[in-house]
């Protein structure tokens, strides 16, 4: 006998369709929340937030999130644009923390960029004011936890400003000491448990929303930091794409986290039943991936 | 400029040997309290407990915590002294989720045990009483967080009652639905964010301190909930060993959880310098691996 009755983990992409809605009735797992889940409690992921990273292990989709690092995306969506990520390669894989990638070295006899890039600023934390931040009923050693938009988020009373949090698949800016802040040709994805103390200390710009787990099982590097001691332990990115210049973009769509269903869904998952002889009574922020999953072709806005 | 200064985690295994300790001064990063912690604050790894396994991806040490799940810890070790892992497989990989890995089936016409097992108890939790749990200072929305002899663990003083979490690296018994509580026979190595919803409903029985990052690398399995859909998709066991009935066992030593050392290096992640523009201020549970090392021929037990 296999014993796989080991409960799944809410994948961060649900590559199954959802079925009809079937009647409400006493909903105690979040596999039925996700199924019942209106369309309005839904956001489409817009094109404009997509990039394609294309490797030899197969591809990476990355939402960005504009409002919180927008200057870094700015950046990174023009070095995409001028094919600066084309040959590149994920350079770095450190078990239980990091998926690193970069963009090709630019030649010091490059022609000037069409658009100079400024010096970035530091956009780790933003002012809260203006975000709607669904805050997590659970206690949290590092702050408020919560939700904005689909995006696992942090907020400081204190300091008043709000941040996307390093949860697994979560993406970041490399940098090196300060002042530098990077300047969006290097960026890591988490995969391992959530390096939250990373939090308000780099510019997250987004999450893997597919293909990540391709990457995550990639042999972790030999040299400091899992650092690929040898080029030819790289892998090689071929090519990567703005959504907006894909002929078939791929469409995606986000639990809105303010939405009822998304309430319904964390007091699922912290409450499981079934196999489950104690329910955990709470959640960690990392521990509740927001829904993601393909959008439909009635889905897709028309 | 290859940007590889985003920091490195606490590594489960300091594969590096611990330099000569130099005199105390203001120690604000991880590694000096670790470089500087004395031979005393580290716990040798009982050879009792540790099983090796081996597959042909490399080999995974296993240390066992006998005070949480005895008598799955029983099955375990009659289970690999009776060859029964040898020839077994890893059955399962799901990505953010586990690695799952099987003894080999016992033939229906096998001969009787030598030691018959009696059924297992739903070892999930144990009584507070006789435990020193080390309280972590920080909020956790599952319990209350801490360590017990350098284990994760949580408590809940209602029931008196503590556990060991869910955190990466962590080995736990898979079973199928209540009553049923496994045998002992199908492992499972977290590999992602700690799925701390499982604590307390499966017997966790140790955790892996030496190649897990060449496990969790393997590919994710295809079928539902990351299992292998082939056969041929497994990864071989070729034996598993007590480290008992090895010739030349390896030996480790874990951090003391209740040292001062742990106290240090717990402060020293939370409020992290240099690199961290803003320390977390915080720490969560399973965002402090406890420190395991290689032991030096000096330490071992004359």
């Amino acid at each position: 006998m296999t014993r796989v009755a080991l409960l799944a983990a809410a994948s961060l992409l649900l590559t199954a369709q959802a079925p009809a809605p079937t009647p409400a009735t006493t909903i105690t797992d979040p596999g039925s929340v996700l199924a019942n889940a209106p369309a309005d409690d839904w956001r489409p992921v817009d094109i404009e937030n997509i990039v394609v990273f294309e490797t030899t292990r197969g591809r990476m989709v990355l939402e960005l999130a504009p409002a919180f690092a927008p200057m870094h995306i700015k950046a990174i969506r023009q070095f995409v644009a001028e094919g600066r990520f084309d040959g590149g390669a994920i350079t770095r894989v450190q078990d239980n923390y990091v998926v690193q990638w970069a963009a090709r070295p630019r030649p010091a006899d490059a022609p000037a960029l069409p658009i100079p890039l400024p010096p970035l600023p530091a956009e780790y934390e933003m002012p809260a004011q203006g975000f709607v931040f669904t805050r997590l009923e659970f206690a949290d050693p590092y702050a408020e936890a919560g939700f904005i938009d689909g995006w696992p988020a942090g907020r400081d009373p204190r300091t008043k400003t709000v941040w996307l949090a390093h949860c697994y698949g979560m993406v970041g800016v490399g940098r090196e000491a300060p002042p530098d802040v990077g300047d969006g040709t290097e960026l890591y994805a988490v995969i391992g448990h959530a390096p939250r103390h990373l939090d308000r200390n780099l510019a997250v710009v987004g999450r893997i929303i597919e293909g990540l787990d391709a990457h995550a099982s990639l042999p972790r590097g030999t040299a400091a930091l899992g650092v690929y001691a040898k080029e030819a332990e790289r892998t090689p990115i071929t090519r990567a794409t703005l959504g907006t210049n894909l002929a078939d973009p791929p469409r995606f769509e986000v639990m809105d986290t303010a939405s009822a269903s998304f309430a319904r869904y964390k007091a699922a998952r912290a409450n499981r039943s079934g196999f489950f002889v104690r329910p955990a009574g709470g959640l960690d922020l990392c521990n509740v991936q927001v829904p993601v999953r393909r959008a439909t072709a009635a889905q897709q806005p028309r």
